[in-house]
């Protein structure tokens, strides 16, 4: 009889390495586009972020041939580096698509390896969609494996899960077999790494990026002939027994073709924190409902899951960062400003002394029945009265996703706030993201992705 | 009352930061000295395994300023890269130094990230020995707080624990103050990765080559200003919790500058795991004692502790890298050719036909009370007698050291070994590495480690 249990890691290569884009369902294509239009907003967005400066600053002295566009900057750098600074823009906000299951951020570290290799070596369209679908599909599926323990005991999932998305989308692109398909996911089994301990700080762009660039190289280095061990995953000492704890290996070959863990894969309107979307979305309702009236309200009582308070209960904030985790700071941008993009999670913005008013006016309530994607939000104001906005679902959610051209929006917003002058590109890009199918190079992205 | 619990990161990183060259121990300056010797024997050995071959086609069309030299190679790549090559090639053999405790290979991540950046930046000799040291020192001690669980459950510990060692080390060479060599330390904690299920593949030296690499480019980050967390060892979600189990932070920081783990590194005279150190002895010295008698040996038992079965009890073997942990091709490499250098654990040896024969008269019997590194030899021989060779203390051991003479003449062995035309060049190098203290420029060394 088979044993399914020493098959995993040989299994998953086998599919990856065997899989044809004939086969890939409409739906999951159409899953993989969203992602990518999401993927590029999140990282024009992060590319102005100060840790990519500083990655920009420090790797690009050591880049080899300047071939590989990085989003949204001007001049070109090697392949595997612009992998690894794409990688880190596109999560530095959390912006990017979240598998909810695992909170794998999955487009992140895949998206940048097929991009940075379509300007080195000749890639289709098809043959990028059909990767990036194959390369999040290994991640989600091997997170699924040592989820929640995993995270819960502080690995920074989308980097060592991502690893391996990485590597075998970039292997799917070198056209590799199941042997060296294999190989690549050992090659990057000795590279997965991440801390969640590193959130909060550049640190953990290093760790993302790190999981794009070398999940490329374990590829390009299987490609070659550089052997791994035949059970990378599965093995008394391989990843799912290191770095997991009561891993379920069933997770990462069942139903292999027939489900596809992109479809769970959910996308964020804000660049907060998940457990604020509820918050912003019914703090911007109230500020429509209340306009006029902003000025006399007296306190603002969030009823949220527990989770909310222990997470985002930060009435003081000092810089943009810390602002995009707190309660308090979502709630006060939303009735100031009307609005809960970028710019009002800026370190200027923190400094806003209305801005600082108004967080002082927020108190958090933990409420045990309301879900995590929910809040009841209770406004008082001077002459007595009081307002009360419920949200059940919030935007971005399983239950409530955002549109098609939802997406296109925040694409469009994020390049115009990254760079006026490639504003022009935006529809061009999303032109072509949706007709990938059609497209003979894919390479074609990334020349409408830096500045003309 | 100090908190000492919450100090440790910043207590190690502070006394890198603040460590002076004059307070360097002249007994450390010459460990770190006998080590470096000891790696550069190693990398030129390596330097001829395929992986390191398949690694540099794979990896130098990306490579950026050609300025860092990979040894035993003609022909330079850029500062990481080199810096990941020599470390894989330093640690293909395991026939670098080791940390007997926790097993690390200090070295192999470490030394090469300060050798390519003596080729970037002014780097004197005292420079490089402390900063060795210090990275060395640094690895180790983090190794100690984390062993032997983290090595036991299946860390790769040369990798994990040697990319901290590899980032001081680099950050020392940088100059950086106390906080930005904490930001190192915290940028290599989103990149420590390794595991054992690797070993015996080229994966392998993916990861300790990545560590050497990613060490050095977290202390470049962090000289730039990438920040990291304050706690990245001991934090709730740091290394110690996430890669350790019972971990033993106080192991990090105690006795920093007055005991060194430096002193407790020893250095391999055979290119085998370290259980067959006793075997090779005990059969060179029948070899010469039984000179002429050999084709009259019936059998050859080793009374040897149980891991020497456990780990070695291989009689049929296929590779040069499967017979680098077989006790019967040991003993018949000695029998037989009266050597255990690399030629003697190559595909080309395992192929002979009279070590096959050889093989296959070599039994191993488990002896509890026998010493890891010591071993019970009888050869019975066709007219009935019997020879016993009894070996406490194996070469390369604490209590066996190698001499510093003995250090030398592998590094002139595996010079020649590598590339017959550099042999010239070993006095030289050896000479560099003993007066290092009076060299002003560091990166002479390699000028002696490529071909002329």
């Amino acid at each position: 009889m088979l044993d399914t249990r020493s098959e995993t890691s040989s299994g998953l290569a086998t599919f990856v390495a065997r899989a044809r884009w004939e086969d890939l369902p409409e739906e999951v294509r159409r899953a993989a586009k969203r992602s990518l239009l999401n993927f590029f907003a999140a990282a024009f967005a992060g590319s102005r972020d100060s840790a990519s400066d500083i990655a920009w600053a420090s790797l690009s002295p050591f880049s080899g041939p300047a071939r590989a566009t990085v989003i949204g900057r001007p001049g070109r750098v090697d392949v595997p580096l612009a992998a690894l600074l794409n990688a880190a823009s596109a999560n530095i906000h959390d912006f990017d698509d979240t598998h909810v299951r695992t909170v794998i951020h999955p487009t992140a570290p895949v998206a940048p390896a097929l991009l940075a290799l379509s300007e080195h070596m000749p890639v289709t369209g098809p043959e990028l969609l059909h990767a990036l679908a194959l390369g999040m599909e290994t991640a989600c599926r091997i997170g699924n494996a040592v989820s929640p323990e995993h995270y819960r005991r502080g690995w920074h999932i989308t980097a060592t899960c991502g690893i391996f998305g990485a590597a075998v989308a970039a292997g799917k692109l070198h056209g590799l077999d199941a042997t060296r398909m294999l190989w690549a996911l050992g090659n990057a089994s000795a590279r997965s790494a991440g801390l969640v301990e590193t959130l909060g700080f550049m640190a953990k762009s290093f760790g993302v990026g790190g999981a794009a660039r070398d999940g490329l190289l374990a590829a390009v280095l299987a490609h070659n002939g550089f052997d791994g061990p035949s059970r990378p995953l599965e093995g008394e000492r391989g990843f799912l027994s290191v770095l997991g704890d009561a891993a379920d290996e069933d997770e990462i070959t069942e139903g292999l073709a027939t489900r596809w863990e992109i479809l769970k894969n959910v996308h964020k309107p804000y660049p907060c924190g998940i457990v604020l979307n509820a918050v912003i979305d019914g703090c911007l309702d109230l500020h429509a409902r209340a306009a006029g009236r902003l000025d006399d309200i007296d306190s603002i009582t969030l009823h949220g899951h527990p989770l909310l308070r222990q997470r985002a209960d930060r009435p003081d904030v000092s810089t943009g960062r810390e602002a995009q985790v707190s309660a308090q700071h979502a709630v006060a941008v939303c009735l100031v400003s009307g609005a809960a993009g970028l710019d009002q999670f800026s370190d200027a913005a923190v400094a806003d002394p209305r801005l600082g008013a108004m967080r002082r006016k927020v108190h958090i309530e933990e409420a045990a029945d309301m879900p995590i994607a929910g809040i009841r939000i209770v406004a008082r104001f001077a002459n007595g009265r009081q307002e009360t906005v419920t949200v059940e679902h919030a935007r971005g959610t399983d239950q409530r996703p955002l549109g098609d051209g939802e997406i296109e929006d925040k694409l469009r917003t994020l390049i115009a706030w990254n760079a006026p002058g490639m504003a022009g590109q935006a529809g061009a890009l999303i032109d072509l993201v949706w007709g990938l199918e059609d497209c003979d190079d894919a390479s074609a992205l990334l020349t409408l992705a830096r500045p003309a």
